[in-house]
């Protein structure tokens, strides 16, 4: 008896063909990026993975990858469920800011530490900058939970308990998990899984559009460390492609 | 204090595009349609209606509507509910048949009887017929109760338990519920809020892709009878050649 999870990053959004820092900014995709999306349902549907059940963040860019990945596979009709604790990193500070730029200002080494350290987040956003979530509705519940910015220790506190609250339960109960989320909130959930160390998991990039498919045995253990990609070439090409951002 | 329904009939269909008998068959939007989407999204917008939750049919001409409308609305990240209780109206041995050939074998009254009569459906499909739902996934918890056809009457009953179980107390919490459903279904809970007659509702059609709201008292009965169309002009003219299929 395997758990079977279904992982996909949403499709190529503007801000990243702008090469913008996103987060929690609620940006759309790109027509590549609904490309990605479509073709990542499709490689669902041929592997015979047939998802029983969405998890998406409260973002666009995830939640329309959802929608266009899961008609492509006819399993559009699945129940939906959504958090914002699978949201992207809140990016603080550099939110809407030029990551060539950034790199250029700040220098290699801030620059990698803000983008890949595990627990520096970047300065905390202005509640009035334009690129503030304050006064957002999606967002009212939250209260003084709201993150300014986040580390990517940050988002694994805040994913975890929905992992263990929302996701676990469904895969126990035999279904077939897809979670449709962002680079960071699945980094978390790849560092939960397969133990990756803090220094590690700065290595650790997850492509656009691809589905990565984990077995978990009964104790919720990987049963192929990594798990596996349904296009692995195209994703190993696309992985380097994001690690050499602002480059 | 009121409640806030909106109701959304979704977008034009390939099959409605070709006039055919659609029912339960799961058949995608047109471009037309996913224009009309967006626009019905875009009114919801301009109206200053943000729907808190949203309930779908389990059919992708529903579902499209609602991904597309909420999208252009800014309400893509809502709660989402969807259930077969608000499918299309099931049409038998009519479904995948061209309404104007039908026409012209059956004559006019036979055809009229099997469109708009309240309490008399079309002959039931083969369980083997190739637009037959036998088989399909997202049914197979309902075992018997599968319909093979249905009429107006039959659509209320298994309707109505949906409404009063899922989308009233909704309502009551104070929500402001959009349902993105079908012609037949929503035609199913407009005779129920105004109490149109049996006879009375084989006149009433409903356009695709133009909000319809309604203001709810406290026991539930329309401040203004029949709803307020967001479009009025647009939605009478498109009524009226709902009306005219098959002609």
């Amino acid at each position: 008896m395997t758990y079977t999870l279904v992982l996909l990053r949403h499709g190529e959004s503007d801000w990243n063909a702008k090469n913008l820092f996103t987060g929690w900014v609620d940006v759309d995709l790109t027509e590549k990026g609904r490309a990605e999306a479509v073709r990542g349902g499709e490689l669902i549907k041929d592997a015979g993975l047939l998802p029983d059940v969405v998890h998406t963040s409260l973002q666009r860019r995830a939640i329309t990858t959802a929608c266009l990945s899961l008609d492509a596979a006819d399993r559009h009709w699945i129940p939906v469920k959504r958090s914002w604790r699978l949201n992207e990193r809140h990016y603080g500070a550099l939110q809407g800011k030029d990551k060539k730029q950034t790199l250029e200002q700040y220098g290699e080494e801030q620059f990698m530490l803000w983008r890949r350290s595990f627990d520096t987040p970047p300065p905390p956003i202005a509640d009035d900058d334009e690129f503030s979530q304050v006064g957002d509705p999606r967002y009212a519940d939250l209260g003084d939970e709201m993150p300014r910015t986040e580390c990517l220790e940050d988002v694994i506190a805040r994913f975890l308990p929905y992992w263990d609250g929302e996701i676990v339960p469904d895969l126990q109960a035999g279904r077939t998990v897809l979670v449709a989320a962002h680079g960071n909130s699945l980094r978390a959930l790849v560092k939960h899984l397969d133990g990756v160390s803090d220094e590690d998991i700065a290595g650790l990039n997850i492509p656009t559009g691809m589905p990565l498919v984990y077995r978990l045995d009964e104790d919720l253990r990987p049963t192929v460390p990594g798990g596996e990609y349904l296009d692995p070439e195209a994703a190993a090409a696309a992985a380097a492609a994001v690690a050499n951002q602002g480059r």
